[in-house]
């Protein structure tokens, strides 16, 4: 198992790096996948506008007259409305998705509760692939060879900014719709989740309630262990098979130990059906690391192309296979075996290209960089990776490294909260819906207990990340059809209290029968 | 009565202009004098001790390694602690002043009340006079000068990076003070009870209450008519006496009539006993105007040196002056008699010089042209001014030709909200004190309702401008002793809370008898 300083410097040795392009230790959101197909588990089947709006590239603080002319003041961000929602009408809820750290086939594949519901509300969708500045089209500067060329130009990619966006085109559009009365509703999963709560918090003067899901807002500093996520994954795999999670524990010496014997690395990448000759055993181990942390985010009840192709239950598989090889087989073997369920379902792959890291490197790794420093440590006991201490000094030094740019690992909780979250939000929030399903080792950041009547936690024990807004299926198990309905029920309740509030001119078309089930 | 667009360029003309120094029409919150003598009233009787905090320049991007090593990158923000206090020690109450756009003498003279309670609560008194970057010393860029040299520098001059400048200081104090159990109350008045009301609304995480006190945080776009501050002032003339404000409304036009005349700006210059001959009447009408406003404010029932050394309810001896004189004293010289109450109570002043400013250009200029865009127009009928309707394009216009920066008028309320803000807050909001005294002309800005059990407006129709942060005297009425142990009150409910739900280690000191009456 490679260490991040290790990782890097390799990284750094074999050439592989341009400027702004490296991948840090610490996990991943996942990320769009280059190879989904849209129509595939509903995903891309729905309609909307692609419009643009003249964003402000930063809105804390004043250029001149003469450089806000500038093209570099402003950018173009990309956002979608939906047609066909059947919206009410100035007055009729909005339902803004808030963009993550992603891109269009992403967006589609994660939002299909929300397309799904706002017919149920009449609600308008304002969506938001690539909302989120750096990502997608959005590009400041113009290009993203220009808008990731150091850390200049690079500033700007912040959380806050991204708020300020929202808030700012949220509040253009209603004005241009006539709508100022409309009530918005924020959905986001994963960093976008993050970025709905966060909007319920900073302005709740813009919405009037946020699902949040698989958010994993407290996964800094010391709020939770830093072993958290990885002891989640491990869990994960321990719950479908021990002889598999040992099988796993015990690679990671043999994997090093080959990699050290003359000629192992060739022997290694044979037996991992590799294209090219590993440099070094690390590099393996981060891309079965890597396939382990996203198969655990997307454990998933039924088939999925979320990030790859996958079965129902993709652990349960990757264990099957681990677990039912011949007697005499390696370990290497086995867990080659494993992983080819996750990089490789379709059967289609001939060799594997670890250089082709198909989540793409990009905006989080400089987000991670600079304010979004989660901690990441592997623990002795539960984990199935060997030990290893988050070392900020080193984190830090990456970074430096890397990007020019030094972290603010205590910024996001002295900007946002996070510490005493129950007690801060208790009196000063409402409206919040946190999902978090139990498998997803993102859930070790969530909230997870309800914290005040409005400010409410629901938790999927079998759930994977951010479940509930993936589009439904027939194949969806009970207590996901239920909980999508108990989210849209709360949100239900929210725009009914607003309207009877007098907020607006449109009763709500609510609960005219679950049209995702 | 000139309009700020000519008022500006006539200033132009004249060459007054240094390139950042220039006055808007809309009229100011009270500023530091240089004539206020620390020792009276009990101003500067309190101890303190002087520390420097280092702080981002921009707390919402993110300067590369090099650049983070060059000096404008970080400034030297001042921050006085309180000495003397008998804090609790860690986990015992920090009493946290927002500093305004002022400089010492008025932090001092503007906060006796948080002085003079923290020994009640076994408080730490932070505070905070130029805490507010670019202002008093803390200046980035090393200098005023160089602060102050153009848009490129005065950009980071925004209430959202004063209100990250108040959480990083608190974060970073209470760490250091291994005080993070400690709860923080926030003082605020005028600008700096925006700065508190925001801060709470922002960063509820930081603070668990905030005193605003005379906060117009409706005083944007079309939340509050924009009639409303001077009908206010009007109002305060008219109650005195109907004459009294009959007079000042007939003044305007004798005024500029006269100055028409051949020779009348010179009879101007001597009926008002100014220094040097006027250039325009208008200039007269913008020096009477401001005495007028600032009277209101400051429409104190007992003496203070706030703003000028000034007696008892002044507004009073001015109307007394201008109804007493002998008839056939004319308009003008009525007017005179009056506003000589304001501009030289003590009778020291030979001449006056117009263009002596005491109350300093400055910062204040610059946030006006940012994102503090308050309307400012004058009522037909219940004002004591000549009609005039807040033009927004010639004001942006005067932005732009003298600091080159273009307003953005929606910014504030898109930040921190100020529509339906009754709505927003019910529910998403808790612990605030807005105070407002109905002399104050800026109580037409501010929030008179209670909003919630635990947001709370605090209505004095006899009190002025943050009355109740003043230093108590023997003088107090009664009616003002009684809302200050009110307040009190309320954020000793505040600690009893936080402390009760096992908050901290220390139990305050509270309700020992009160100090301050």
């Amino acid at each position: 198992m490679m260490h991040p300083l290790r990782r890097f410097l390799f990284l750094l040795l074999v050439g592989l790096l341009p400027a702004a392009v490296w991948s840090l230790a610490p996990p991943r959101f996942p990320r769009p996948q280059p190879r989904s197909r849209p129509g595939v588990n509903g995903v891309g089947d729905y309609e909307y506008e692609t419009r643009y709006f003249r964003q402000r590239l930063d809105h804390f603080s004043f250029p001149g007259v003469g450089d806000e002319d500038e093209a570099a003041a402003f950018f173009q961000q990309r956002y979608l409305v939906g047609r066909g929602g059947g919206w009410a009408g100035p007055g009729g809820p909005i339902f803004f998705y808030c963009g993550n750290e992603g891109d269009i086939a992403w967006f589609a594949a994660n939002s299909g509760l929300v397309w799904e519901a706002a017919p149920r509300f009449a609600a308008l969708i304002v969506f938001a692939e690539a909302i989120h500045r750096y990502y997608g089209e959005s590009m400041p500067f113009g290009s993203k060879a220009k808008a990731y060329n150091d850390s200049k130009s690079l500033a700007y990619l912040t959380a806050e900014q991204a708020l300020a966006d929202f808030a700012v085109l949220l509040t253009d559009l209603k004005r241009n719709l006539t709508a100022e009365g409309s009530p918005v509703v924020l959905f986001g999963g994963s960093y976008g989740g993050m970025l709905a709560a966060w909007m319920r918090l900073k302005y709740p003067h813009i919405a009037i309630g946020a699902l949040a899901s698989s958010a994993p807002i407290l996964q800094f500093e010391d709020i939770v262990p830093s072993t958290i996520f990885y002891d989640l994954v491990s869990d994960d795999f321990r719950r479908e098979s021990l002889s598999c999670f040992l099988t796993i524990k015990d690679s990671w010496k043999e994997l090093d130990d080959q990699g050290n014997e003359q000629d192992g690395l060739l022997k290694l990448s044979k037996t991992f059906h590799l294209c090219q000759t590993l440099k070094t055993s690390g590099d393996l181990s981060d891309w079965l690391s890597s396939a382990y942390s996203y198969l655990a985010m997307v454990d998933y009840p039924i088939p999925s192309e979320f990030l790859m192709p996958l079965p129902a239950n993709p652990i349960k598989e990757v264990c099957i296979n681990i677990d039912s090889q011949p007697e005499g087989t390696s370990t290497l073997e086995r867990i080659y075996a494993g992983v080819n369920v996750y990089y490789n379902y379709t059967g289609t792959v001939g060799c594997f290209d670890l250089t082709d890291d198909p989540h793409g490197m990009g905006g989080w790794d400089w987000q991670a960089c600079t304010e979004m420093v989660m901690p990441m440590s592997y623990s002795e006991g539960r984990s199935m990776y060997p030990p290893y201490k988050f070392d900020y000094p080193s984190y830090a030094e990456d970074c430096i490294k890397s990007y020019g740019v030094r972290p603010r690992p205590r910024w996001i909780t002295t900007e946002f909260g996070g510490h005493n979250i129950t007690k801060v939000l208790e009196k000063f929030g409402s409206n919040i819906i946190f999902f978090n399903g139990l498998l997803d080792p993102w859930s070790g950041g969530g909230v997870l207990k309800n914290i005040s009547e409005s400010v409410i936690a629901i938790v999927a024990p079998l759930g994977a990340h951010h479940i509930d807004l993936r589009p439904a299926t027939p194949d969806d198990p009970d207590w996901l059809v239920a909980l999508r309905e108990s989210e849209l029920k709360i949100i239900s309740g929210w725009l009914s209290d607003y309207y009877g509030a007098g907020g607006a001119l449109f009763q709500p078309v609510a609960d005219k029968g679950s049209s995702s089930s």
